[in-house]
């Protein structure tokens, strides 16, 4: 095993993302070593992949079946494998905002932070961009709309004049708010496009993942909110795009399958042998590449979007306002307690309510997120008893 | 004037490329100095472009008038010009086979070529890339689908896997061979998106000019033919794209103006404003970035593509007589003597006659191209006396 082998710890290993990153440690297996893994608490898959990748480290969070998994690794936190000196590059899968601190620590060590979790940066974009131009630490995205913007900004000297963020619009695009209202959890996890877990399909189908994604965009590529634009574009094919000063715009597609994006902070600047990853045709009618469409978002419909971009222009502790009430009213929607048009109610709800603190500290940001997730618990408990 | 104006001499400055080029020039005017200007036989507009731009070197190729226009500057030719030490790029965009020597003396000289000519690196692309190797040259590709491919493998350290060309499908896109027999001069000159001189707009007609793109693409970009894709685009959104290894596809998109990738040849790796250059609109229905369709090219009808494809695989003196041919054929079209439908069939009769030569020097490189003209003159004279 030689110096070119990068050290992996994957937090969140045993979820969509996680599952997907072994993939492709798997098929790249002489250029990884997987050092550590963490979940939360799917005991049984994670054995399996210990088993599998034989890692130094392991952390499993569900208390109630006990903090060490069978086998022989070590059990360390999260936070202490994603600052360990044997690792090189922490893929951070955790979903939810359990993954802040976790990030804050990777960011801080100067690791490579190969980033899937959403809630890092919307929540706390400003301390950890912050903290990794003090470490020197490298924020790698996994998502594929910013892995486009990436790949996009590649090998360009200056800054974006503009962020063209694609949205698949879910599967509830052409709905009236009366239509969604009575969307089912069924309906509502059946993406389109994409496989995703079932809080990032919710999301994807509220829109609020793309103001999500907004407000990460503003983080990761230091961009003003007035020039991160959303377009919807059904095929899935282009993933994003970036205008630049002389007007020019470059796009990345490929098919939708987030072991791309995966790969690509994994190998960057390298791009190696993908066998499984269909190509794009262009050539043949009716193929996904052969129409590509974009149309503007139905804000009326869609509120969440806007909601969400509000809320990152205002900052402060809004946005972790934001993402709290919106996991807990997702969690409520897809336990059948509240309707599909509630999420958005009960956001907006947490939001009017908060009372906002500028240039907030770590621990200001996480109890504003637990406020939130709290809140809105409740008003979903009194909608639940009308 | 600082160290960081570029000396350009623009030859071929009062053809369509070439006029492009001094509109940049003079919006950007604090970047470069216009050191040296040649014309064909435009002698009143190569006069008003030396008032403007003062250039020390001018050239009017034009013998009846002279070869010394009005004004003070020297009179040397385009090749002397193209080696000068006061001369840092070299844009190209004289038109058909006179290029070629200006072209292999700006390269010998180890300038910045920014190359608009086709026939350059089609005729003699081998010779070509193998001087700008020796000198260090670098071409800097000039036409929309190359400029395009360049832009998108910017900061990519491999080498694309495969490069796919986009072409709007000209006018007639639709037509059957039959339709095709009957186009007039007129119809053929009104292209759906791009302002382009005569003989390139009747070469996008027939797809010849993709051919002949696919051939540069070949040398600029060292891809093997069976890697070089061409589909139709009919938006002419997308100039072209890129896949890599990955499966990852890059796509560059800009409004259909040739300013933007003269620019970006002119100010590369930069890229300054272009205000007046559209940006593209992906989010109002009936945008032309709105909807953007692909399609394979018709063979049957627009054989020139395959022919020019092959020549290119051939090589040896075949692209020389497929663009010897071409140009004569295309004159005899917009002379009127012969049909639209002629076109191909008086290419490929001189590809059938020739005997090609393997490994050719410059100088049989031009006498296949000068008798592939004449044979088309001679063939397009005797269809004419039918």
């Amino acid at each position: 095993m030689g110096d070119s082998v990068k050290r992996l710890a994957v937090l969140g290993s045993t979820g969509s993302i996680g599952r997907q990153t072994l993939q492709v440690v798997r098929r790249l297996s002489s250029r990884f070593r997987v050092v550590a893994l963490t979940a939360g608490s799917n005991v049984a898959l994670l054995s399996k992949q210990t088993d599998e990748f034989r890692p130094s480290y392991v952390h499993c969070a569900s208390s109630d079946i006990g903090r060490q998994p069978p086998g022989e690794p070590k059990t360390l936190s999260p936070e202490e494998i994603a600052a360990l000196n044997e690792v090189d590059c922490v893929l951070i899968a955790i979903s939810g905002n359990a993954a802040l601190t976790a990030t804050l620590a990777a960011v801080r060590a100067g690791k490579a932070v190969a980033l899937a979790n959403k809630e890092s940066l919307v929540m706390a974009g400003g301390i950890i961009t912050a903290e990794a131009k003090r470490s020197g630490a490298r924020i790698l995205p996994v998502d594929s709309e910013h892995s486009a913007v990436w790949q996009c900004l590649a090998g360009e000297p200056q800054p974006p004049a503009r962020i063209i963020l694609t949205a698949s619009g879910g599967p509830f695009r052409d709905r009236s708010p009366e239509q969604l209202a009575a969307v089912t959890v069924a309906e509502a996890l059946a993406h389109p496009s994409w496989q995703m877990g079932p809080k990032v399909t919710i999301d994807s189908a509220t829109l609020m993942n793309k103001g999500l994604e907004a407000i990460e965009a503003r983080w990761l590529f230091d961009m003003p909110f007035d020039r991160i634009d959303v377009v919807i574009h059904p095929q899935s094919v282009i993933h994003s795009m970036v205008e630049f000063a002389d007007g020019s715009v470059k796009a990345q597609l490929s098919s939708p399958d987030m072991r791309l994006p995966i790969q690509y902070a994994l190998t960057y600047p390298e791009r190696l042998a993908n066998p499984d990853l269909p190509r794009l045709d262009f050539a043949t009618t009716g193929s996904p590449a052969a129409a590509l469409t974009f149309e503007p978002p139905d804000l009326t419909a869609f509120p969440c979007l806007e909601m969400a971009i509000a809320a990152g222009r205002d900052g402060g502790t809004r946005p972790a306002v934001l993402c709290g009430a919106d996991e807990a009213a997702v969690g409520l929607f897809l336990d059948g307690k509240i309707g599909f048009g509630d999420i958005p109610q009960l956001v907006r709800a947490a939001l009017d309510e908060h009372h906002a603190v500028t240039d907030p500290s770590l621990e200001e940001i996480m109890a504003a997120e637990a406020w939130a997730r709290q809140r809105v618990s409740s008003l979903g408990a009194e909608a639940g008893r009308c």
